[in-house]
């Protein structure tokens, strides 16, 4: 596998693009459409939020054939909480897509972000449509990625190259994140394109899998949004046949979680107000649930995050994260490392020069390792700091 | 029962007083005592982290048998995660309490709060028991409230007094909050006294009743910590006898719960960096613990708690955040109310003009509602907002 240029369409037989349809009154770009030029086995993971957007309540259904044509995205709103009228409303879109390509109305996957409970500029996306069509190729993957964005200060996108039994085949994706990130999906939109030949079924589960050790394990403020999606479709453009259990199976899914550990990184890299981030590693759990549930605790503090922000020697919050989560262990034995530094050991926290303490903390990816010496289970999260941009970005959102 | 002037000495039979032995670099008071004429019923309701202080696991062990006269507590330190060193520094000062008062060592209790990982300056702290001691009176509640904050803007006092079946009691008391508050208790030390004469193990169950009420319903930061303790001191002087069943235990139990509601709103208003509260009111829910999980989650979103900080019209998230608690509804009965503004019907955001919302946001106390429309059971929480204060004090804490 080697890491290559590109995005959304470095995968054979993809086009994307991207306009500003008027949607975001800042008239940067907001929506953005990736194409597939034959029908692509496709599959998708959604959010668990009970409230779920129309475009998710819609492209769960479309979803079922395990075939699509084009996925159009849309930031500026979320078209969410908006009632019959928003699901009409993403319909209308879906159809004018679907016109303007020659493609049935079902093989159109729909993605919507932004502020929740406004109903979409239909008319005017209406009109941008052909514009955006007219743009589709597969050097413009780059404004296709910049149109997904909302308080995201840079474009996601990753891509990687495999050789697999003779044949080549591609993975590449693109991302926008920033707020609302958290386990279980957050206000994350992804959509993932590869020209390996694969089955609908085999691909959810791979999509599944890999979401489960990327996405879902990225917080920055422990929020779960109403439109989280992540998609990925496969063209078979490469020849290269993906089937259950073979070694190629293994290195695509090997490939994906690379993309989507790529992407979900960048993500949290560029965390609304974040100035770096953080691994929370934990050994030594009784059972991987335990171990992921620290982690998480861990990665959630708001006292942890803003430790990180002022690059505040204060170990002993990591600790009081540690206990009130979900994780048995003997407090007497709890063992926690910064960086390479030990800082706490059977329970107590070392003397450390606070200097040294703080030179760790001013890492751009800081380590956090923790071992509860109660088993063999691991966990593993990534966060970002707290910083008061975060507040001034979400305290002033909807004005 | 009617509120009454004063705090932990409001009841008859204790004094308190509080000094700066200079624990906190400050120089600001940092350690009171508060002491009951005679030996008192007690009772106390302790931290769930599993990391817990040293003075918590003294206080456990040592109110095993129901009895107490003195309660130490120094702000400036938590003497946590110091080790044996640490429970050898506690038990010390818990002796020389002892001593001044003469009384036995095992009727002195114990908290502590402050950075965690650091050992209390035990030989500067002894100095200071004597001039504490001598400082003691009825009058000197507040100086025993003051010496008890850390990132705290205002002591913490109420009283109320009670008439129940010809005879008058009192219950009064003194908490700390600000940082690391959340249900399940927090960084969060509170002493409540009474003149009621009340058996230990009554007013164990009545304090954990009221605690589950009031302090466990309130959120800061989300974060537990690792030294929270509620203590319960009966004197008996008032002669009202207290017994389970009767007329006198309801009252007493309302009573009790009166001051911990009015000590736990103290914390939330005083939070770390707070401009306003917000009570999260849930209906509709199908049981109690999802309607107060629910409460939580919408308490606990960095996210609505951003927008209320800019008091930003966008109830979006509040719904994200119901969404995404453990509580089971239907979507499109979703009702969200703030003030009496009703701002989402059906699970649509209903269209009211920004301006009325962002009014309604700004008070100092904003109610939301949430009617789930699933079942009759509710719940609450008590919140304040996240501002760029809260991650000043907190990027800075140990520094």
């Amino acid at each position: 596998m080697k890491w290559i240029a590109g995005g959304v369409t470095a995968a054979r037989g993809f086009t994307a693009g991207g306009v500003s349809a008027g949607i975001k009154r800042s008239r940067k770009p907001d929506l953005a459409l990736v194409v597939a030029e034959h029908p692509a086995s496709a599959a998708a993971v959604f959010t668990v939020n009970r409230v779920q957007a129309a475009p998710v309540q819609i492209s769960k259904r479309r979803l079922r054939a395990g075939a699509a044509r084009a996925v159009l995205v849309n930031s500026g709103c979320a078209n969410c909480m908006t009632g019959p009228d928003g699901e009409r409303d993403a319909i209308r879109l879906g159809r004018e897509v679907a016109h303007a390509l020659g493609i049935p109305e079902r093989h159109v996957l729909l993605a919507s972000t932004g502020l929740i409970g406004r109903r979409l500029p239909v008319p005017r996306i209406a009109r941008a449509v052909p514009r955006l069509v007219e743009q589709l190729s597969r050097a413009s993957h780059r404004s296709a990625a910049l149109a997904i964005l909302t308080t995201d200060r840079l474009p996601k996108e990753a891509a990687v190259e495999v050789r697999a039994q003779g044949k080549t085949f591609r993975i590449g994706g693109m991302a926008k994140g920033a707020g609302m990130i958290a386990p279980s999906m957050a206000t994350m939109l992804c959509v993932i394109t590869t020209d390996a030949v694969i089955a609908p079924a085999l691909l959810r589960g791979l999509l599944r899998e890999a979401t489960e050790q990327t996405f879902n394990r990225i917080s920055v403020d422990g929020d779960m949004s109403t439109n989280d999606t992540v998609f990925a479709l496969a063209s078979g453009a490469s020849g290269a046949v993906i089937r259950r259990g073979t070694p190629p199976a293994r290195a695509f899914a090997e490939a994906l979680r690379a993309v989507a550990g790529r992407l979900a990184k960048l993500i949290v890299v560029d965390g609304e107000g974040a100035a770096r981030i953080m691994e929370v590693q934990v050994q030594g759990a009784r059972t991987e649930r335990e171990a992921q549930a620290c982690a998480r605790h861990v990665a959630f503090s708001p006292l942890v995050k803003t430790m990180l922000a002022g690059a505040d020697p204060n170990v002993g919050r990591v600790a009081a994260a540690v206990g009130a989560s979900l994780a048995r262990f003997d407090p007497d034995r709890l063992e926690i490392f910064i960086g390479s530094h030990r800082l706490v050991a059977r329970g107590t926290v070392l003397r450390v020069a606070k200097g040294i303490v703080r030179t760790l903390l001013t890492h751009p990816e800081v380590t956090v390792r923790i071992n509860l010496h109660a088993g063999r289970a691991t966990g593993r999260m990534l966060t970002c700091d707290l910083t008061k941009e975060y507040v001034d970005i979400n305290a002033g959102y909807a004005t």
